[in-house]
């Protein structure tokens, strides 16, 4: 076998790049570990930057985004009784998609069925081979027989946990780390949100996140112990740490119902350097998490795809300058993102070894951002997405 | 003896307050422990902010200041090899001045004997009696003789280490601290300044201030250990590590030359809260200390002065409205100042205990300050000072 490019991933970076490159006449192959029922069954966060929806349309699945999305203008920013509202429009004339991660990723499915361009699902025992030669490879075993693939270029779209990152020798790369002492509880209910924008709100209790899916579709976090068992919270406990993590008008107005799924997730700083080894390309979660305050995560890797498919068509088209810059080009959007996910997730979020100084120096920030149209909109411009 | 506002310490906060209220026709004594040649030779900071300025005009002593202060449009940011210029012009309209704390309280000692106001210097064994009632004395020793002075009001000027907030019985008063893990070593150098802004540095070595006093007389800062040894720096010590914290082409102009003062100055936030008991209310240092990262010591002290003459003149007036609010008033102010001050450190030290993570959350900070006119905007706001 062989082909252009191996994407490693069929998440919606992978899919992403994959049909970037194939619009480009670039032929790609892409390798997923899971069934594609697998993939379209997890539930992640959902907010896009126009860049990110630029994306979208550039590959033609943008349409369904730009309907079925919402499209928000702000976000109300709440600390204990008091809240403001964060105006990404007046601030930066932009303003951001709710549209869930599984249907990006649908909508790209879609789109690679349509191109009749390959992926297959249930690889195992991925082996990237010679990414550091002329000639790389990469070995897996499908449908219970050994394959293996040559390509000019592989693309590591396998996430965190990946075999993409770890082919990099050890001495290669340089791996940033920060674990936050806490995690978030998440639920799903089919409720009406309790506010047509999102709330991000600290409090003495801790940080609270009111988000939604649709009109009926509620998405509510509250922050708790990074390895609890989910299972441990009745709904009835969740909704009552919600309530006291609110400003009290959104406390009021919330409306409870059963949880139609629960889950705990850790939050992590992370970042690899360099995001490329040779012929091999890291791209997104595989390079580097971000706390999901912020909602970064799939848009960083957006932008990363953005990067590398330029970098590959020009490779294609003869030029190597932009491969060549991959790696730094990439990691200075990311790094910006990753400092805004972590400043905004130390703004709201209790720390168990924070000190009354550092209570005090969240609520002075909390209060100059409310009162400084320009901190504002610095805020805003992360929020919606530093330029490409 | 009796007048109606003591006023405990003769150093700036203390004389403008006496100057407000003299010009306002209400009575003050100052009682101040040292004579006035050891407080007029005491050497500190000199960013004045314009609302500091606009005080000194208010009191008919601002001529000299706008005269001989050198007026900055802006200020030079650095992080290694990189720097940016913060044009606080361009974001707030406004600009600093450079004029040296000795200077301010020169002016204000020559307006005070002008009036003909008492300053008692060389008082020992203050004692503030029942500033909790409404008949409130200060008992003190001076010209080796016991005095009491009975008033309605005792304005704590006397700094961190003075009388007055330890007056305030413990379980009324609130003591927020952090102390910094490192100092600032600092000379005087009769030499022309590097530069015609100041240079705020941050590096891999630490950080560096250029500052200076004049066109001939430089003041330059480098980070160093919280409890060094002044003497133990040669100046050749000093000026080589100051060099390896500047951006190259500063470095390069660096003019160097013998050192006329060399001292060691530890960093510390510090608020006591409320700054009222019955009818002491503290001032400045005496209740909340700044790193002098973003010079604000002095103008915090002046923006409460300027909340507390109000508040006095209007209860003399009849009203105690301001009286009652002065404590929160300053304190919503102050506390946003200790942020700035706190953030602008944080950005630009080195810290011992930082991880790599952690630095890159500074470099990254420093990319988006230099990138972002919103983020430039908030920080110049900040350094011009926040409004009254």
């Amino acid at each position: 076998m062989e082909t252009q490019v191996v994407i490693i991933g069929g998440g919606p970076s992978g899919l992403l790049l994959g049909q970037l490159l194939h619009r480009a006449g670039v032929e790609t192959l892409i390798l997923e570990r899971r069934s594609r029922e697998h993939v379209l069954s997890r539930i992640r966060a959902g907010v896009l930057e126009r860049g990110t929806v630029a994306l979208l349309d550039e590959v033609g699945v943008g349409a369904r985004c730009r309907e079925e999305g919402i499209r928000h203008a702000g976000t109300l920013i709440g600390w204990g009784d008091e809240s403001f509202r964060l105006s990404f429009r007046e601030a930066t004339g932009h303003a951001v998609t709710v549209y869930g991660q599984t249907e990006v990723t649908r909508d790209l499915y879609e789109a690679r069925d349509a191109a009749g361009a390959p992926v297959l699902h249930g690889v195992d025992d991925v082996v990237i081979e010679g990414a550091d030669t002329d000639a790389p490879s990469v070995s897996f075993r499908h449908e219970a027989r050994p394959r293996r693939v040559r390509c000019a270029f592989v693309a590591g779209c396998d996430g965190f946990h990946g075999v993409s990152r770890r082919t990099i020798p050890e001495g290669r790369r340089t791996e940033h780390e920060k674990v936050y002492p806490f995690g978030w509880l998440g639920i799903l209910s089919e409720t009406p949100p309790v506010h047509d924008e999102l709330i991000y709100s600290g409090s003495e209790k801790g940080f609270a996140l009111c988000s939604m899916r649709s009109t009926g579709l509620s998405r509510y976090y509250v922050q708790c112990g990074a390895e609890e068992d989910p299972a441990a919270w009745s709904d009835d406990a969740f909704w009552d740490a919600l309530r006291r993590r609110l400003p009290p008008e959104h406390a009021e107005a919330l409306v409870t119902g059963p949880s139609v799924e629960k889950s705990v997730a850790p939050l992590r700083s992370f970042v690899c350097e360099p995001m490329r080894w040779g012929r091999l390309f890291l791209v997104g979660d595989a390079a580097h998490i971000v706390p999901p305050t912020g909602a970064k995560g799939l848009n960083l890797a957006a932008s990363d795809v953005h990067y590398l498919s330029r970098a590959l068509i020009d490779h294609f088209g003869g030029d190597d300058g932009a491969i060549d810059a991959y790696s730094n080009r990439a990691l200075a959007r990311v790094w910006k993102a990753v400092r805004f996910s972590w400043w905004f997730t130390s703004l709201l979020h209790r720390y168990p070894d924070q000190s009354a100084f550092d209570r005090r120096m969240q609520r002075a920030e909390f209060a100059f951002l409310k009162e400084s149209a320009s901190a504002r909109a610095a805020m805003a411009e992360n929020y919606v997405g530093l330029p490409l």
